[in-house]
């Protein structure tokens, strides 16, 4: 049992609920972690994959905007967080080996070699607190496996996990769109708005994935508008086991890196 | 002699263009040709140093916003211009052997092995298009070294070669900062304002390298405002001076690649 409570945690420094979490103090969720900071998900693979991973991430930016990427071997996101430790410092990794998931750990530091490459991509949370600063009506569903193929590259391929926003009104999916345009490198603008059966989703009232904290279940209500956005962690998970490289890590679902980027710079490319 | 007027060009559609160097009839500029669509610098390094080279770009995205990077041995830009190669369908090529230039073919087919990597980034002749047809008023200057340190990766490193601006008034200037700052692909917003002294250049009225064809060699009057902007390919060539690798590929000055994306493409992250 963690022993601290989460509505503690939004009024952390990025550095201190790191701290927390190097120390092994808090294994939950990121989101409700240092209101106002830039959340990150986070793939990990060796150099002798990262030029194919990084050419994937290139040709599906709207997947995976990156905002770092560290040198072979360091475990440090300099440009983000340089006195994070990628190794400790998100509350649990989950561990591909072959494609197979063998471990969810709550620390890298046995499987860490030095020819590992970090790549730190943003997160939805960014533009998730603009809508709200923006008084935008919606909901959020989780998150569902879509038929969209992202560009492949190397040995990386495989369909975007998307998460769903059911907007009150089309006026506040409009504002949706129009805030979330700015966040480029939290996914930017929805990838798709309309029917899910389009994008090969049966169901909006069962998530193939996480459901959201606080979040709804029910189905779409006449007059919302639904819109989809990619989800990074979940895909790249998708794409771990389809890859079936030797060794590739993520982070566990909701356990992002948290750095020392603001939010709103996730609108400055 | 090119047996083709440079005022012929600027109506071609990318696809004539690029059919037209092939050929090998023209060899001059780019910077006149297919008005309307995106033109694109271009580095080409062996698959050993492609990571590297990545890095260098996702370090320095005001440098060198990537819009296209291909398979190693593809000559293919699949996003941009599927139909292009990128061996032909440049004017003119630099071509540098462990940092030494030796040779600015017409086409680098007898340099083409199977492990080259090329990286594409956009140019900043889509905003000076867009700043035009905003009446924003302005005339260029050049290039100029700056003391401008890029983030390095692995061998590559070196300061920003930057393009020179001045604007009539400040009101024109804040113009050019909003227009330019939509064109993240483009350069984006520019790296610098005000005196050049600061970032270590001595004398406008002397360019370093190309100065601007129709510009002006005149240095700032009372009232403009200088706005400074990063260069491609001009410090790609520096770059490749420095980097010392056994070969490296980059486009002639003035010599792009006309993609088949519209300038206007260029604001879309």
């Amino acid at each position: 049992m963690d022993n601290v409570c989460s509505s503690d945690l939004s009024n952390l420094t990025p550095k201190e609920y790191r701290a927390l979490v190097r120390r092994g103090d808090w294994t939950g969720s990121s989101m409700e972690a240092c209101h106002g900071w830039a959340l990150a998900d986070m793939a990990i693979v060796p150099k002798e994959y990262a030029f194919d991973f990084f050419l994937f991430c290139q040709r599906n930016k709207e997947l995976a905007p990156l905002i770092d990427v560290t040198d072979p071997g360091s475990p440090q996101p300099m440009r983000v967080a340089p006195d994070a430790d990628v190794r400790t410092d998100l509350p649990r990794y989950q561990v591909f080996i072959d494609g197979k998931l063998v471990e969810e750990p709550i620390n890298i530091l046995d499987y860490w070699r030095d020819d590992l490459v970090t790549f730190l991509t943003g997160c939805s949370l960014a533009f998730d607190w603009a809508l709200q600063a923006n008084n935008v009506s919606y909901r959020s569903l989780g998150a569902f496996v879509s038929n969209i193929a992202c560009v492949p590259a190397g040995a990386f391929r495989g369909n975007l996990v998307v998460s769903v926003r059911l907007f009150a009104s089309p006026h506040d999916a409009i504002k949706a769109i129009q805030i979330t345009s700015r966040y480029v490198l939290a996914h930017g603008a929805p990838v798709y708005m309309g029917e899910p059966k389009n994008i090969g989703i049966k169901d909006l009232g069962h998530a193939d994935r996480f459901s959201v904290p606080g979040g709804d279940t029910a189905p779409p209500r006449p007059g919302e508008v639904a819109l989809y956005w990619p989800v990074g962690g979940a895909t790249f998970r998708d794409i771990a086991r389809q890859a079936k490289i030797p060794l590739m890590i993520v982070d566990y679902p909701r356990s992002g890196l948290v750095t020392d980027l603001r939010s709103e710079e996730m609108t400055v490319f």
